[in-house]
């Protein structure tokens, strides 16, 4: 009960962040529409929610990551719209929308992406907190989904798609900086923000590293028996795609076999933290216990 | 003399500092071919000129502006590859090498792109001077590049191409943020890193403000009347392509008067700084007497 409650209120919390820090002011409002129009699509908002619940966990203010959690989110969103276009998946739809530039153009989807990047930035810098942290905040956040981080296991993503035959180790490794970086810096920023000890921050880390495999291999594993209507893609897409996934690498027990295997290893984490982590427990039990 | 030896100087410094941040290691190799290729493409390298010039004008070493000038001239790099992108202008040639999506694919490009754009912070925050001073200047960047900058004005600029009879007012708020704005923050980050007096770094921010317009109408002379072999482009291809100028708004005598008022400004503002600007007049002399 408490779990469903902490997740819808994280999800408003950094809504209303994103509502107020997106102001109209200042910028054309074709660029200010198109943006506005991917934020607001909506979707689960784990990564401000890891952030949320590191700072609960703590005992912190939420306040005190809202911009954290927004900057997240529009740099989450900006991949999205990137990841969208023509010459990358080439998807029209998205959460049941038309993707970004179905609905503008794509000069204008590039556009949009290239500002929610940018004023992350510079939204993140005006976090309230002291300037060394800010700073520990902005290099993490630029090393996670730099070229070392998310756009890097993109561009290996695609090149992956081209071949048959990827190595889990490869797979892993695409998935560790595509998806996982970010979340793993949510938790770390989480960490930074609440002042947690190293070792605390190490293990939060260490928690993220094991719940972006896990959320990837569930995703895969819904692909295969989920609930097309829950999960909003034809299921079996995947097999269809040729795509390489863990139930084509291990066989679906196998994956759910290596699930089990990720979800014990970050209990494992957060038992070891100084604090009691029944909300970032709960949270992962969300991730993979969702259905879609 | 002096001014050429210390053009080539800078430009130097910022292409040995590029080449040391920009390490191959953990990114694929494609993406850091992309990235690399249009760093090295060349350039005037003016906005890093700007950081150093500041920087030389105070008696401050060069080595500490590097993060800054390196970051500058990937945002301005990253910019240039989306700007050619099919989508926005189209371009398959740049300092008369194939565009970056040329010579790589579309999604490689875009990828790269985004890669020197999110790496840059990343640099920047690595800067080694105070916290509250890296802090400014990722406020300052991200303000100057995002949306309300750079992308607004890239935005804008694509819009009014579509329009005839953009007036003086319009052409003039898209040049101060699609090339101004990173101008103005160069001089900026310069006067942070330089420690330089409150009304110092005004006056800095509105001697930039007044060279980048001079800077746009002196690119728009040079198409009228240009050497087309220097200037790597046919002359009269703004008339062509029906583009909004300042002599086609103003007259070409006009644009010429109109460039005098921004440089008289510009000179005003940097007689009105603490220390002697000999450098930055010398920097300001060259962008207004460029030949190409």
């Amino acid at each position: 009960m408490t779990r469903q409650v902490s997740l819808s209120r994280w999800k408003q919390e950094v809504e209303r962040a994103l509502s107020t820090f997106n102001e109209r002011s200042a910028m054309p409002s074709r660029l200010h529409d198109a943006m506005t129009y991917s934020l607001e699509a909506g979707g689960k908002r784990i990564r401000p929610a890891l952030v949320y619940a590191v700072l609960e966990t703590y005992g912190r203010p939420l306040s005190l990551g809202h911009e954290v959690a927004a900057s997240l989110e529009m740099v989450h969103t900006y991949s999205l719209i990137h990841d969208d276009l023509p010459a990358m998946d080439d998807d029209d739809v998205r959460r049941g929308r038309p993707t970004n530039h179905r609905q503008f153009d794509e000069a204008t989807a590039i556009l949009a992406g290239d500002a929610l990047l940018t004023d992350a930035f510079a939204l993140l810098a005006s976090t309230n907190t002291s300037p060394e942290k800010v700073v520990a905040l902005v290099a993490s956040f630029g090393r996670a989904a730099g070229s070392r981080g998310m756009v890097g296991g993109q561009l290996d993503d695609m090149l992956a798609e081209k071949q048959s035959g990827v190595p889990l180790e490869t797979l892993q490794s695409i998935h560790e900086r595509k998806t996982g970086a970010l979340l793993v810096y949510a938790l770390e920023a989480g960490a930074i923000l609440a002042d947690a000890s190293e070792s605390d921050r190490e293990a939060l880390k260490a928690f993220g590293q094991h719940l972006g495999i896990a959320f990837q291999i569930q995703d895969d594993i819904l692909d295969v028996e989920g609930d097309e209507a829950l999960i909003g893609k034809r299921v079996g897409s995947d097999e269809q795609n040729d795509k390489t996934t863990y139930p084509k690498l291990l066989g679906l027990d196998g994956a759910k076999a290596a699930l089990d295997r990720e979800v014990t290893m970050a209990e494992a984490e957060l038992a070891s933290l100084s604090v009691e982590a029944a909300l970032l427990r709960a949270l992962l039990a969300f991730v993979v216990g969702r259905n879609h």
